[in-house]
């Protein structure tokens, strides 16, 4: 077998697309009976759609959450490995399922559209890596992975390493009138990550408010470590 | 001390050998007393072999399945650290126990040997990787591992990001008659690893035939990520 | 936003200072009560002092012992985040609190500086790594840790690939009349790191000779893997 016979245009009717992070988004319409018995998502949905990243969670949950909320179809599982290729941080696995397959796909080509977008939040150096996210309304898949309050504003943060990941908090906190929606920390909720993380509900200006603050001394912090962060896309946050 | 004065030619008996993908074999001939019963694998044994890898887990466990089966020996530890040096996956750590050292020391030989060759199926790129194993007759050590069915043939599969891992799973399914022998997923049976596992139990021409549909479809979505697999052997499932 | 306006020399005054290993070092004054709350360590500070590094953490757990003992501090909580940036081992992030302000950031700033010093045994290799901790006398960082004996004096030894953190541990209980105090592997205590790990109590005599003993096999075996280790300091232990 010679693997460079195969082609990077693939014809398989799973593949929906890729997108930056090393993110693949895939469909399938009619999944094995025996194995989603196995799988523990509830055998409801046959079509099911998958969406996994080697690097970011939050940024790739927020999109998913928007394309969840315009398509027929229904968050079922999402883990979040450990991983960012070497990086202190997560990759993402999320599955998804629908009564339709083309309302599955059209879910995961949108998600994938909208993590070329929100990976503009994203900032890795050689010390560390930083992580914020923002959605105006939390829907079903912000709730179930962060416990955002479904109809509120949301926002995200995680730093690494896990010190400048509190002092985010922290100053997040103290910047605005917002809830504690999730905390986690290299023990607790998080894959054994090099991180502290604070998901936050609240008003829209006040969960904004809180983000932008965090990511601005997170900033400063992470580039006093001695190198500046690379964005794999367009800080969109203003 | 200057660690450029010690010579990569290992003299010391507890070394065996080397395998690719940063393996090690050791073995200790008579393992100090309190520190066996602190590693809490019985205390049977004082003659143990060691075994490890930075990456791969499936391929050297069916490795040590068949170095064990060929000996007098048993194994009495498998760990799956989360590592491959930056990927998506696991490394391995095996003891093994015998009441003849030279036993043990043939065991962990042979294992290093066919790692070499079963390393043929890992397929590593620069977005994922797979990993792919196969035994015509799953012994103690594939049982312990993956729950194969001890005797008959063993298939496995491991996908990178995750959801080629599902998508692989379900190719497998479909293609032949098999029994699910385990399931694993980031947030389940693994050690938070980014990827979905599959391992099978059927007959020899199901379990082949199932690892054969896996590899094509998983090869295909691997390298529409954007880049070819490497190799660390050659393959040698057809 | 351009986060190449934001200076490397940092203002904050949360920031302490840096160290190697990818090390930072942070100060609370008054840290908000509803994150407080959340964290679970207690309320009774306000002033907290974060650590964190992304590679290592004997050396800086030792670094903190001293630290905290020195100062009018406590040691809240201690983390190992799953990392060493794509090696198989540890981070740290260790939180500690105080009444005072300038004794939590004098802590801090003493574990910074000892922290340059003790990853002088941290050894890692293209294959794996080796780290090494000794002190006089353990304090209430290295009890809470390690379940090192108060008082007596400590050693650590941990090995990657984990095979070589096993004949590591065998060595030092051979080597000199110790007690363990911690046993690690991939499974078990770890955040699945690819390590065996041995902490020990005993006389400071014992506990030197066995951490020197341990040291000299472990860098005949990583090295027998093929590539000579980099240190990141100096070596300080003879």
């Amino acid at each position: 077998m010679d693997v460079h016979e195969i082609s990077m245009n693939c014809k398989r009717t799973e593949f929906v697309g890729t997108a930056v992070l090393d993110t693949i988004g895939l469909c399938i319409a009619g999944v094995d009976d025996t194995l989603l018995k196995t799988m523990n998502i509830g055998t409801r949905y046959h079509a099911l759609g998958l969406f996994s990243s080697r690097t970011g969670a939050a940024g790739q949950l927020t999109a998913m959450d928007e394309a969840v909320k315009s398509t027929d179809t229904e968050v079922l599982s999402i883990d979040f490995p450990r991983d960012t290729k070497g990086w202190g941080g997560h990759g993402n696995y999320i599955v998804i399922g629908g009564d339709s397959v083309s309302d599955v796909r059209d879910a995961i080509r949108t998600a994938l559209e909208l993590t070329n977008k929100y990976a503009g939040e994203l900032y890795i150096s050689e010390a560390g890596h930083l992580e914020f996210a923002y959605s105006a309304s939390a829907g079903s898949v912000l709730e179930k992975a962060f416990h955002a309050r479904r109809g509120q504003a949301f926002g995200f943060m995680a730093g690494s390493p896990a010190a400048i990941g509190l002092v985010m908090a922290d100053t997040a906190m103290k910047a605005a009138s917002v809830q504690i929606a999730r905390y986690m920390t290299p023990s607790l909720g998080t894959s054994h990550s090099n991180e502290v993380i604070l998901a936050l509900s609240g008003t829209a200006d006040a969960a904004k408010e809180a983000v932008l603050s965090a990511r601005q001394i997170g900033l400063e912090l992470l580039i006093a470590m001695g190198s500046y962060p690379e964005i794999p896309g367009t800080p969109y946050l203003v």
